[in-house]
Order: structure tokens, then C-alpha cells, then sequence
């Protein structure tokens, strides 16, 4: 634990010019994987069918780590009626990519795909609104936690290209975006993964336009997308 | 392993709409992770003054793993009057933007920051220029392989962007690539990196910027640039 209150790094801790204590950041106390900046994880939360909704949800580390719902989203709604989840940890674009930009619900919280997660109590620690949207803040404390799975994760950019074109997809329809910038960065995205990425990247590709308003202009040049 | 050639998969072998085979591949033959498409890795090559100098080499899979090194680097003269190299993967992006953008050097082939390598024979299979770039085609064969460190590695959007903005500041001073392009680019991997990523993503976007030509137009908003 890197200090006395068991709180993670924040992106405003880093001091450039020197070294980190460690190539890795410690796990941040009760989560099962060390968290800096904001991680993209999922999150199932149980819905008034019984089904667990898996979303995404940005992780913001800090002394206590926060989530945001933008709207009236079913994870808000959970969270608001259940007060807790399932926090999970992917490298799997193809799952990422159903979980941010379609409806899927599952009758287990943990699925397949995930390599570490940890159910949290959500509390509500504040709201407002941005752009015409109101959000949530959730303060996560996480109850119990476990790895599943610990492999080396190599880089390949076609991979960051989806996370990517997932939340340009995402804001396609979101007032306050200027659509001809998301546009052109999905495409640079498509680029991106049609050299670089293996077969999960192109599948997951495919999924971010079955699950968006997005038409690439170029698609008949991609047969895969 | 998925076929009877011990190949890995290609970017183009993928099947979109149908499922994959699991959510993580095979490895490959001899290799200490699983390969499709382009992995981004660095590679130790051992230089006449006898030092290991690191680099970043992508590598291809398919039915044998490629990789290009373009002019008359140091790999390229290391691997063809050495023949060998250590292939390494790593999650560190202050490591993949230091072997990127400057000269490292080093005692020893394995760095701290690698989570898997492996030593690879490197064989000449051709040739080519491509705008004004010669470049060199090797198949890398493992001939040995150490898997280090497993982690859950967590998805975050400052890591993928640390590596756009490394893959872009490399081309700064490459004919045939559009400047204006590549600094727009820049400028949105900064504020990617600034909104979501920990401290070793803002040290590795610092680093980016001290070795490469990149002149960040806000750098004053970004004092930890």
C-alpha cells in the first residue's frame, strides 16, 4: 500500500523526471488489480428481471476509487435500487465492446472473459450535470474479491484502436460531440486494426458497427467490418 | 496449438460473426505468449561495444513470425552480424517509449520491465524499399523462452495512447507522412493520456517528448509534459 489511507495512484501523482518506486503500482487495498488513472473495466449489476446487466464503467483511482453513470442508464438504476456489482477486469475487446455499446444481461455477475473482479457496495457521492446529461457519482468499496486469471498481456495497438472507436461509437449520438472528429477517428481506428490486429480486434470491430449508429464510409474496403 | 504448422493466427484469418475458438489464443510454437496480428515488442541485439541495445520491433504472426527493421539501424546490423536477439514483451510504457525513441543500452539482454521473452535465431527472408526506406524482413525463430511475471492488466486508454503517440513521434521525421496528421495526433494521445492516464503513462508521454523532435503547441497547460 503505497500510503496510510490504502488510496491509489492518481494520474496527478506522478512526478516526470523520476523514477516510480516500481515498474508496477500496488494493488489498491480490497481490488485485485493495482488501478491508475481511470480503468476501463465492466461492471454486472442486478436488474429488476434478475439478470445481471453487464456495462462498462470507467474506474477513477484516487483515495477512494469513483465511478460516474452518465443518465438513466440500468447500471445507475441498479446501483440506485441494489447498492452493489461486480467490478471485472477484461483483456477480451470482443467482450468489452458488447458490454459498452449493447444490452447484455446474464443470468451469472462473473463472466467468462474476466481475469480478475471484485464486488463492490456503490455509494452515491454526488451528481450534477454535463452537457445536458446527468450523472452520478459512485464511490466503489470493494467486499470481496479474486483473480481468475493472470497471463502476459503483449500490446498490440489494433487492440487500444477498439477501446477506442468503442467510446467514439459511444458518443456518436451525444450532443456536444462534434460528429465529423468521431467519424474520422473511428476511421483512423479501422485502420489501426485492419494492420494490426488479430482476429478478436476485427470481431470486436464488427461488433462496435452492428451496435452503434456508425456507417464507415470505407466499409466495403474492410469485408470483415 | 491451431494448426498442424504450428502457425500463429493472422489478422486475416479471423471470421467475424462467427465466435472464436476460446477468448484467449495459443500460443505460438516455441513462443512464451499467444501472437495474432502485430505485437508491439521490444528486442535486446547485441552491439560490437558488446552492450545489449533495446528496441521496439513489431512482430508479425502467421505461419512463421516476421518482423521489419527499416534502414540501418542498430537491430538491423546486430541481427544480421549476430544472427540472435532477445524478443521481449512488457506492459512498462516508459520502457516500450525509452526503446522506441532513444538509444538504451545495457549490460544485460533481459530488462526489469519484461514480463516475457524470448531468444530468437533471426534469418534474413528478404528485402525491399518502401518511400525511400530500405527495409529488411527476418523470421524470428524462438529457440528459447521465459515467461517472468502474469498479471490481470487492466485496460486503461493513457497506455494505448502512449503508444499511438510513440508510433507518431517516430514518424515525425519520416518522408511520406504528413506532419499535420501526425500532430493532431499527438495532441489528442496528450489529452487521452492527461484525462486517463497513471503516473507511468504521464512519465512515458514526458519521455516521448524528450526524445523525439514533437514540439507539444500546449505544453504549458501540461506541466508534467
Amino acid at each position: 500500500m503505497s500510503g496510510d489511507d490504502g488510496g491509489c495512484e492518481r494520474a496527478d501523482e506522478g512526478v516526470p523526471g523520476e523514477e516510480a518506486d516500481g515498474l508496477e503500482g500496488e494493488p489498491c487495498e480490497g481490488w485485485p488489480v493495482s488501478l491508475a488513472g481511470v480503468t476501463e473495466s465492466l461492471v454486472a449489476t442486478r436488474g429488476p428481471n434478475g439478470l445481471w446487466n453487464v456495462a462498462a464503467l470507467g474506474l477513477f483511482a484516487g483515495e477512494a476509487v469513483t465511478a460516474r453513470t452518465w443518465g438513466n442508464t440500468r447500471t445507475q438504476r441498479n446501483f440506485h435500487r441494489e447498492g452493489e456489482g461486480y467490478v471485472q477486469f477484461t483483456r477480451d475487446p470482443v467482450a468489452f465492446a458488447d458490454a459498452a455499446l449493447s444490452i447484455v444481461e446474464e443470468a451469472e455477475p462473473v463472466i467468462d472473459a474476466t481475469d480478475a473482479w471484485a464486488r463492490v457496495r456503490a455509494e452515491r457521492a454526488g451528481s450534477g450535470t454535463d452537457g445536458g446529461t446527468r450523472w452520478v457519482e459512485w464511490t466503489l468499496v470493494p467486499v470481496e474479491a479474486a483473480i481468475e486469471r493472470e497471463t502476459v498481456a503483449p500490446i498490440n495497438r489494433g487492440f487500444g484502436a477498439v477501446i477506442e472507436a468503442t467510446v467514439a461509437a459511444s458518443r456518436l449520438d451525444v450532443p456536444g460531440y462534434d460528429e465529423t472528429v468521431l467519424v474520422d477517428r473511428l476511421a483512423h481506428c479501422v485502420s489501426v486494426v485492419d494492420r494490426t490486429g488479430g482476429p478478436r480486434e476485427l470481431e470486436a470491430l464488427s461488433r462496435v458497427r452492428r451496435h452503434s449508429t456508425w456507417e464507415p464510409a470505407a466499409a466495403d474496403e474492410y469485408d470483415w467490418l
